[in-house]
């Protein structure tokens, strides 16, 4: 009886949001790592100017849509963006097949994270990328970065990189979601590191992941066909690239755009330029103690910001916690 | 109040669905313009499999994604593509420009409905779809076709585009979505031809469509930035670039492909070779009377369907109508 039960779910959805409306009197509770500052007041403003149906701001779910960057904006990105410790992994296991990695640059440089050699141009480091899926269904790779998440901890700290993520930006996902937004990540990443684990631990489908990637051909051979990725070009999902993205993947312009580098600031100018009420927030990360403290990647961004009225949620002094693992445990039932 | 209004717009949706099921008796009740013959059998057992909690073949909702060509399949294709009429007649308003077309191939055989000369070889028409957009916003053109197809009738038939929808195709994306299935539009119409009215005629937003597309860049101009379309390289979302864009786009292998043509063969070849239930469909334009009968363009798509074992639907035998304005009037309340 699938309609049945499909029925019911929606009626407990609808249940569960009425409940949260009349439970917690305030449906921002949901934002509850978010100090009581001007930032989580912007989000709440525009959230409630997109759904106050009476209101000039006004805009139909449908047309709801928020972008997120991935890296530095929903999880950390320190010492380097975690996608290239996985590739390096991934390196790793294919030595015995591929030994002159071991003096070929920049392999040799991911091999030994020497990341300073590594990201000294910003084409010498493809060929990395493309060695690590060339060979590789989708349905494979997946299998791998699924393991690879799941079992692998940051090089200096005692925990999964998915608990890395940012609670007070878990908490934004969800508050959108709540109210009608679909959200997407718009990230440089590559879409088949990001799509195996996003679903679970962002709530985001692999068909609302926008990442960087190869070009894919249709080979067939023995009666199977399979996607066979090309080396050129390959589209870095960054900067500029990142409205085009947008506007081919998505076919909207979106209402709310979350980044953390001058990578964002077109994604957050192309958001911005639409008509009526917009979002636009920058991820500042100023906690040394709880994360980590940089400016460097985020200058033109944050000039912009500060020109421009965006948002600039300061780390330290707009989240009560950073990382979900500092929230208290759950009361027990007594 | 988003919340309230929300919930509520949810527990409607629920008491619309389980009094559907318990109305009807029969949630097939939906396909009632198919006749009781293998092919509409074929898609209700293979929706109920997928749907079956408790059977073998059961597929989370999140995982069912159709994929539906568009030309031929969801539309007629006759005399020629609809976009092409839409592009010889957006020609004509631009001559005063560009008088020069009146004498260039290919463009002269647009403006003339010389179809022959103007399909002569891929390559030469894409400058035609090319000089159609060029110049101009996504948000022009999707105000400019959004015009053309409320106002513009078909060459033969004096009914507008919309009209020329198939009645049996649109209850089968009723059916799927009421199954929970995402819908999603793999076509080789161009993305800004299809966006702008298939969400009202099919129910598909714009971020479901995927289709044919011009390389774009962000380019920076008095504060205002724009994408700007570029010649090449045009991705022609046909034959063996239907599973990259799905893989692209969609990130995940469809449970179900519908097409009409062998440009769409390798899409229901992708779809066929993941694990578990598949559906694949071909509808065959059978019915001179009604629509148009023709086997030009199914040829190889036609011999693997038979081969596999996959759907036919034959217009003629299985559509007990074609077009919507062959449904009778609803009957007068008493």
């Amino acid at each position: 009886m699938p309609y049945l039960s499909r029925a019911l779910a929606l009626l407990a959805t609808s249940l569960l949001i009425l409940s949260t409306e009349f439970a917690s009197g305030q449906p921002q509770a949901m934002l509850h790592s978010w100090n009581d500052r001007p930032a989580k007041q912007a989000i709440i403003d525009f959230v409630g100017a997109v759904c106050d149906t009476k209101g000039p701001d006004y805009v139909l779910p449908a047309e709801r849509i928020a972008v997120f960057d991935n890296d530095g904006t929903l999880w950390s990105e320190k010492p380097i963006y975690f996608q290239f410790l996985f590739l390096r992994d991934r390196l790793q296991t294919q030595l015995n097949k591929h030994p002159q990695w071991r003096q070929t640059q920049p392999f040799q440089a991911a091999l030994e994270s020497d990341w300073k050699t590594f990201f000294s141009s910003e084409h010498t480091w493809f060929p990395v990328l493309h060695a690590a899926y060339a060979e590789t269904s989708t349905e494979e790779i997946s299998r791998i970065v699924k393991q690879w998440i799941a079992t692998t901890k940051h090089p200096h700290l005692p925990r999964y990189y998915t608990e890395l993520t940012f609670q007070p930006m878990l908490e934004l996902l969800t508050y959108l979601q709540a109210h009608g937004f679909k959200n997407y990540i718009v990230s440089g990443g590559d879409i088949e590191f990001m799509r195996p684990w996003m679903a679970e631990v962002y709530g985001i489908p692999p068909e609302r992941i926008v990442g960087s990637f190869f070009p894919t051909q249709l080979e067939s051979s023995g009666g199977t066909a399979k996607l066979k990725r090309h080396f050129k070009p390959y589209f870095f999902n960054n900067g500029p690239n990142k409205p085009v993205a947008i506007e081919r993947h998505i076919g909207r312009r979106p209402l709310a755009a979350f980044g953390n580098s001058d990578g964002d600031l077109q994604m957050l100018e192309w958001v911005a330029a639409g008509p009526g009420k917009r979002l636009c927030l920058f991820v500042h990360h100023t906690d040394e103690e709880r994360e980590w403290a940089y400016d460097e990647g985020l200058s033109d961004g944050l000039k912009k910001a500060r020109h421009k009225g965006w948002v600039v949620a300061d780390m330290k002094r707009d989240w009560k916690v950073v990382f979900p693992f500092e929230l208290p445990p759950p009361a027990k039932a007594r």
